[in-house]
């Protein structure tokens, strides 16, 4: 056993820095998560380009071929204006591809483009690989579990 | 029952969009969700100027106070260059003070001040009525297993 040391100078991973109020803070721990899975996201695919809502978009156009830009933004949670330089971004990359919508001049149907599908394929075999290792310590009903306790946080309360 | 809209122009809560890998993905979950508490958090306190990090120094120092600058960013996993004008800002605002450390010319030593003190009791009580109302369909004990669950996610995986 070592020595307790002062509190001042202790390192924050002995315990010995108090956190009684932000340990009970729910929000806290879910940011913390949240910033650590993100940074590590981050640094997986660095040299692609695609950062998690990047990724979550082409995600989704890759199982709904079509989507149009309004809907996809609102299945993810991005707010209207936000979604404009995200879709450039992936169309001046080659990504994803605009369509008109016959009959409503306003719409545009999202594609992947062949480079997108490809792209899409190359995160998604990283992301599972970085997935794998964040929650090494966590078995598949906990996974389910953490998912669930997740989605019973209300957005809109 | 209304008639099912064609899934290009259908509401996304109505679970038309398929969304199969991202549901999968623990990562996605954790990031939606602490974006949602991140934005009510920021819309709660946006006339105090106080965001999460900086909520969450103040909360370390009210329980710690003398604590050096760099435990405290050890603490809650804020790097040193961030670390910086962090600081700047909560010392500009009279909200926090530095100290010498007698006998470590190098360390300086935070503390709340009044004011401090005072911010940290105003945030306090506005979280936790913002943590109430975005947790209300989690009781205490699925609160604690989020936190849990959460606290397995390996930052250093």
């Amino acid at each position: 056993m070592t020595e307790r040391m002062p509190q001042v100078t202790a390192d924050a991973n002995q315990g010995e820095v108090r956190a009684g109020h932000l340990s009970g803070l729910v929000g806290y721990h879910v940011r913390r998560a949240s910033n650590a899975m993100v940074a590590d996201f981050a640094e997986q695919l660095q040299d692609l380009g695609i950062r998690p809502t990047l990724f979550a978009m082409l995600s989704i156009l890759s199982e709904n071929p079509g989507i149009n830009q309004g809907l996809l933004g609102r299945t993810l949670g991005i707010q209207r204006a936000n979604m404009v330089p995200l879709v450039s971004d992936l169309m001046g990359r080659g990504l994803i591809e605009r369509r008109d919508v016959p009959g409503d001049k306003r719409a545009f149907a999202l594609h992947l483009t062949r480079a997108g599908a490809a792209m899409f394929e190359q995160c998604h075999d990283r992301i599972a690989a970085h997935e794998d290792r964040m929650l090494s310590r966590l078995d598949e009903a906990e996974r389910d579990q953490l998912i669930d306790l997740l989605g019973k946080i209300d957005p809109d309360a």
